[in-house]
């Protein structure tokens, strides 16, 4: 019998989980509502798919906020209302199993190096856009923490000197020109019909609004990778996340607005991610199988 | 007899070398024109070292430009007018002696990290700002060269759209308006006095046109900080380079925009630089104790 592996993808709404087998085949999976306490789901959850898949050698969870990946705490995590949570040993403690707890965006991250995009770069930087705005960091074959498990939250990076409001309480933040929420709300506020980014993407060709709203979002997000870029200097950039999902409409001008401002340099390529919504499970998933010491994910393919 | 180790700081104007002993005490040093062929004079000179102190170890050179550590090869230095030279071989050829050849401003932050104000952190963002602006960045305790070893050249990040001209064919760059250069260069042009930085930052209290070129210039190091914190999260950020001797002048205007433009989470403290302009020699000396796998250098202190 092969062994097993458990990736558990705790959102703000729900909980996706799966189980891969040696070969990277998705043996089981499913999801449930991330309500009432996280915590104890995530153990029953868990000790629930052990019992019924007792092959299983790993688990991975994973978790937005603010992740320590070294103790395996979840620091902060606003939306799910935890804070200082030991949550790699609980889930171990409730499986008999190791139990390597990770970042969401980071493991989505781990999941295109090995499975997607990133396949065969040793650096890159994969930028999610959806309804905020992150990058995860992936330098030397490792994705970067931060110093307080921080890093990557260029969402509120400060484009437009005294720009338009963001809910963090800065002006000017990356995510109010480009995310797709940001998108959705200044085409509302310019139009009065609030309709939504995809809405607006489709409207690119005849609709002089929409087509400000969206060159401004190409600027500002240009303006932030111009910034890593020169700063990171990364093999590859990943662009991820709902928005990605328009392609070429919106790859082709960041990368003409990319190559403008690094005049004296080439630009890295700039590719649309390839796992879309299962990366942050397929990252908990080789996170399991890391959690069991086996190379096994190396041999995946998705 | 106590084994010594040399360092070439070589630059686009002189050339700087030292020879530092086991403790780090300086044994010698001295400097000279960085004129004609750079490659034959930096073997001659790193040969001249060895044949008078036969009890050198290891030898380190360092240059700015595009440099490849790993390989040791000056990938593009366009001051010294290099491109693809193999000058870690050559020296070590030159002098039977190993070799490592490092970046200039990457060696920099080795040496703060070592021996001045990066002690003690495993990750900082040094940025020092003189004639241009880069950053070394230090990572899980070591300095991050980027793919194409141009990481840190984030004097040509975008900070204001459509901005004033640069010299590299952009518009609006960090340099413009933050380099000693850039803020001598706006004051000539407002003012119609060519002054340099130095007089302006004393000019502060009194003159109108420099208080407000120097504000622009701090609240665009502040965007651009803002920007690499949120996305990198390091432990301390170190400002060096000639405008860091302007110490509070500089240091408390840009610690107070950071902390606007970081509402949300605490910025990382802000300290200057300790070595001044012996960083690159001190950071050479190391990768020379490195070069001959001694780890002598980490009990030394300037």
């Amino acid at each position: 019998m092969t062994n097993l592996y458990a990736g558990i993808d705790i959102g703000g709404t729900s909980t996706k989980w799966m189980i891969v087998n040696s070969s990277g085949q998705i043996v089981a999976d499913g999801h449930y509502d991330s309500q009432g306490n996280i915590v104890t789901k995530v153990e029953a959850l868990a000790a629930d798919l052990v019992s019924k898949y007792p092959h299983i050698t790993g688990v991975g969870v994973i978790c937005p906020g603010i992740v320590d990946e070294n103790s395996g705490t979840v620091v902060y995590a606003a939306n799910l209302e935890l804070a200082g949570v030991p949550l790699a040993d609980a889930v171990a403690h409730a499986t008999k199993r190791p139990t390597f707890l990770g970042h969401d965006g980071r493991a989505a991250g781990l999941a295109e190096a090995v499975l997607g995009a990133g396949r065969g770069a040793s650096s890159f930087i994969m930028m999610p856009i959806g309804t905020g705005i992150s990058v995860a960091l992936m330098l030397n074959g490792g994705l970067w923490s931060g110093q307080t498990f921080c890093a990557g939250e260029v969402g509120h990076a400060p484009i437009f000197l005294d720009g338009e409001e963001c809910r963090c309480g800065q002006r000017g933040c990356l995510e109010v020109y480009a995310s797709a929420k940001g998108i959705a709300r200044r085409y509302a506020r310019l139009s009065g019909h609030d309709i939504g980014a995809k809405a607006i993407e489709e409207r690119l060709d005849d609709d002089l609004i929409a087509r400000d709203v969206w060159t401004t979002a190409v600027a500002a997000l240009a303006m932030s990778l111009a910034h890593l870029v020169l700063a990171v200097d990364p093999e590859r950039i990943i662009i991820g996340g709902g928005l990605s999902h328009a392609g070429d409409t919106l790859l082709l001008p960041i990368q003409h607005h990319l190559d403008e401002l690094l005049r004296w340099r080439e630009a890295p390529p700039l590719v649309t991610a390839e796992l879309g919504g299962a990366a942050g499970r397929w990252g908990a998933a080789i996170l399991g199988c890391q959690a069991s010491e086996s190379t096994d994910y190396e041999r995946w393919s998705v």
